[in-house]
């Protein structure tokens, strides 16, 4: 064990119908005007916005809307949500949506507290205050409902960068899973991928043989792989759908990395790059990096590698379990190959050279040069 | 899964020399003033209570000293530190010691901050104030320091009763485990049966199928079990030790019930009467009752007993897997008949009628007849 902090104050609602809740929630907070965020239209078409605006009218909170958040959320916009947020002066930003969507509320409630450029903070700027935040998820996925980041992609500059602050912590997050029984089985599948994903970045990479995280980790991967297979069967089944969606909230709140000491995020650090040069869904993107990223890499920490098969496929080398992890993303359709996301091998040097300027924003970039990065992406054609 | 609300405010700062940390995370809550509390003398002894002392005075925080809190702390003790609380104008409370220290401070801050007398809190009068609690841990067991749980005994009326109020939930705790290395061989097994009991109450008394939930179950019995075996073989094991107290401290912070629906603690509730008419320590009692409560109980539960005996200890039968767990506790030297803990099988009308008391106040009488209690405490002679 290492020493840490863990410090998670969100307080999550989670169940049917907790959708109601947010209007006395945010009074609580003493906020008497918000903004409220959404995306590309489905919160308004399933109803649920009108359920939220009138929970928000009922406890005497004010609110002015804005649409139209994309998925991988861009910086124009959110600083479309900054100006309105400070000519509105809300006191605070609720999401209704995805991770997209929180993310960007993130991204607004730090722009609306200073006179500066929000993409300072995103590339470096240490972020100290923010308007606060809450959220009602309709996709489960990216753990932002219950953790400090945000991740907003630069259109301009085609970076894909993100902020870790406290400050961005959802005072509260409202997880309903009845809402996510219509998302699709693609996305189903790339927030499956996105899950276990959060947890194996630490996992695979830490060097020290922390257990109770190992299994704490084990415990949501297998969750989610049970689930996913489940929910693929049967979209509306409500006991899957809620376990996955409560285990893809832990699997990125800071409980499975807390105590490992070191480790990184390469197969978030491509996919960046992937997802910010051809705008393919982060989940897609992630299960064609991770078995490329974990055949170049196993043997860099080979104990914990066939930990991974043993307790995760009961198969007796990391090989096979890399294999067994492919293979299953195959079944749940996810791409695992570029050519599968229609992302040509010719430009594996431009990716590279992207994805390395985010290696060096987080310190990895001695391990992940461009010439490494390519090697992985050279496993996935 | 069931709907549930989880809300885990508390900052922990886990590692080697934390204690150090204390005065300026006071400070940055804005308190200028507290009570020290502690318990035996053995974190002035060990110089623990300097070093805080050190760190309070450089921040400039204020401080006044109450010790001599006693194991299964008691409502004599915690009505004096609310005398001083209040008349020395403090604004927080500090606990230094176990979960007793801890539990103890709790009572003192909702104390503190009313006129209404202390008990009729922990009789069922809802807590609506406390101040601020801090604490640093010398011992890890109870999982106090990240929980919204006090447990007094009322030394007159030989009651053990418990309040759970989010005003009580520590701002910050502070976890050095090597603090933990002194502590002797029979609290460290008395902690463990704590820990693991924590996590098993929700476990074998819900009724609903959250694997998630039994997995992270599962994932700190095993961890405490093995931590234990590697601490008493050696007192000093840094990593043994560490992720002991992390684990204990996730055994009861309220992540292992979240979703699991209704389930209760009969285990507790039988051991609260066993340390409040004995007053033995509380891991001692568990250890007796808990294989005694399986004998009775795993027919009303069979599934997820098989599942414990599967999962935990690789045996075919509920049966198997309790007597695995009793000749555990044996072997780690925790009693596990009421006479060896010096009880007289004479005495079980009397216990079961003190137990009972507390199935009413936690609303399992039904279940928990005077004579259903004596039938468990049968199955412990």
């Amino acid at each position: 064990m290492y020493d840490f902090t863990f410090h998670n104050p969100t307080k999550i609602i989670f169940g049917a119908d907790t959708e109601h809740q947010i209007g006395p929630e945010i009074k609580a907070a003493g906020v008497a005007r918000v903004l409220l965020l959404s995306g590309q239209g489905s919160a308004k078409k399933s109803g649920l916005l009108d359920r939220v605006s009138a929970s928000l009218a009922k406890a005497g909170v004010a609110f002015v809307a804005l649409d139209g958040v994309v998925s991988n959320p861009v910086l124009s916009h959110a600083r479309q949500g900054v100006a309105l947020a400070k000519k509105e002066a809300v006191a605070a930003i609720l999401a209704v949506g995805g991770g997209s969507v929180l993310d960007e509320a993130k991204a607004i409630a730090v722009g609306a507290a200073t006179d500066i450029d929000l993409w300072e903070f995103y590339t470096g700027r240490e972020v100290t205050a923010a308007l606060p935040v809450f959220s009602i998820m309709t996709i489960a996925a990216t753990g932002s409902e219950m953790n400090k980041n945000s991740v907003l992609t630069n259109e301009a500059t085609k970076q894909k960068y993100n902020i870790a602050s406290i400050h961005v912590h959802p005072r509260v997050s409202i997880l309903n899973p009845v809402l996510t029984h219509t998302v699709p089985p693609d996305y189903t599948a790339y927030s499956a991928v996105d899950a276990i994903t959060h947890v194996l970045e630490g996992y695979c990479t830490k060097k020290t043989g922390t257990r109770l995280q190992d299994r704490l980790v084990e415990s949501i991967v297998k969750t989610v792989m049970e689930t996913t297979d489940r929910i693929l069967e049967n979209p509306n089944h409500a006991e899957a759908r809620a376990s996955f969606m409560w285990a893809a909230t832990l699997a990125l709140n800071g409980l499975t990395p807390a105590g490992i000491g070191p480790y990184s995020f390469p197969n978030h650090m491509i996919e960046h790059s992937l997802s910010a040069l051809y705008n393919i869904p982060h989940g897609a993107g992630l299960a064609i990096v991770v078995p490329a990223w974990m055949r170049w890499y196993h043997g860099k920490n080979p104990e914990q590698f066939l930990r991974f098969s043993q307790e995760l496929f009961g198969l007796p080398t990391p090989e096979a379990g890399i294999k067994a992890l492919e293979d299953w993303f195959r079944q749940i359709k996810a791409p695992v190959r570029l050519g599968e996301a229609g992302i040509p091998a010719g430009d594996i040097p431009l990716i590279s050279e992207n994805a390395h300027g985010l290696a060096r924003q987080w310190g990895i970039a001695d391990l992940y040069t461009p010439a490494a990065i390519a090697e992985i992406l050279q496993l996935a054609i």
